[in-house]
């Protein structure tokens, strides 16, 4: 027995032998969202704090659009992370590079703790609808609001931040903002633009601001698909941890 | 021009040959609905009649599962038409026979007022859900409570009314059934079951309950997928008409 952990430590530091960076998902990974802003998973504030004590470079990287990143700091702060909003990637400042890059309007189909991230937005007579994790805020009004600036559209443009299927929270699993995208989808026979993971251009801005490259990097999630597939598909090594919506896929 | 005319009607006389029944759409074809129940689309009422007094076999062959059938027909009844639900082809009555057939216990993510269709349904502690054109039954809690009890199950089972992506109501586009249904299958990956217009059985059914072959029959509706392929893959000759939804396309 002894032999065969020591085989398997010595192949875990072949495997992370040139690993300088860690991108680390948020929801799932490090806590449960949930009534009362939700749990941290436990060992996850002292294993943040590990990889900053190693010297590793770490940016928190989450598909999160219910809450500002300000908010969303504040929230793990208050749970013990030790963690910035500038070590932060998420989708919404990349929207708006690109609605400004584009001169679009948007109709916001956001969460209203969100909205303050779009303020420098022009958001009048809409020419696009940018969708996000709205909880609640996904009525059929609101929806069919959204559906119809689209079909107004002669070339619709819908921007969602992410494509998650579904996540955890406290009390059970949330649609998350990927069904509601294919919703709109369907109705308008379009394709919408993804903006955050696993759109590469999101990796690669987390690469970016952390200074290192896709082969030295590492992704750690509980999504196969927005982690775990959309860093392997920019060359980044990625581990799919056992919590958050995990475990889900096979009950 | 009189011959030109002449030729039209020449060629209108050799396509209709043959033809003993039609099976009509109802909302977009005869009326749009609304605020106060809709409004008949002008000359529907008229031509229904003059259908009738022809001795052609006509069905009703609606998608429509925001109303039981006899509050339905009672609407239409009300704008005129001479129309009894015996009449009627709609998919809450052929959703209730799979149900029986399979031991389904359905949640139903439908209309308040479509419920009656289901009231001999077992719906304790379902294993499958039924989905329609809920309107604003389509909040997020609710298409939620329907997504956690099919991610609950070893064997999903979607059934849903109709696969429409949108209708006319007369303050404007309505989202149908299709975008919630397609939530759904991206959600739980899974496909939903399909009852109703599209589904050839769907078709079939009506034909018989008329009792003309597929040949001898036109389709008549607005919606270039649900009425028009779904008639034609069944061998039936179909009909676009031009109200309805059919001039949004291009708006």
């Amino acid at each position: 027995m002894a032999a065969a952990a020591a085989a398997a430590t010595a192949a875990w530091a072949q495997r992370l032998a040139g690993v300088r960076g860690l991108l680390l998902d948020v929801s799932g990974v490090l806590y449960d969202g949930g009534d009362g802003g939700g749990t941290a998973i436990p060992g996850s504030v002292e294993a943040v704090a590990r990889i900053k004590r190693s010297g590793l470079k770490l940016r928190f990287c989450t598909n999160e659009s219910q809450k500002s990143r300000d908010k969303f700091v504040g929230l793990l702060q208050r749970l013990g992370f030790d963690i910035s909003v500038n070590e932060v990637t998420s989708p919404a400042p990349a929207a708006c590079q690109i609605l400004k890059e584009r001169g679009l309007r948007p109709y916001l189909l956001v969460h209203d703790d969100v909205l303050p991230e779009f303020d420098e937005m022009d958001t009048s007579n809409p020419n696009c609808v940018v969708i996000a994790d709205s909880g609640d805020g996904f009525s059929y009004q609101n929806v069919n609001k959204a559906f119809r600036v689209l079909v107004s559209l002669e070339n619709p443009v819908l921007i969602s931040l992410g494509k998650g299927r579904y996540y955890k929270e406290s009390d059970g699993l949330m649609l998350d903002v990927g069904p509601y995208m294919k919703a709109l989808e369907y109705a308008c026979d379009i394709q919408a633009e993804v903006v955050g993971k696993p759109a590469p251009a999101f990796f690669q801005a987390a690469l970016k601001e952390m200074g290192v490259e896709a082969h030295e990097t590492i992704m750690i999630g509980d999504d196969i698909v927005s982690d775990v597939g959309g860093a392997q598909r920019c060359g980044i090594r990625a581990l799919q941890v056992r919590t958050g919506k995990f475990r889900c896929c096979f009950l």
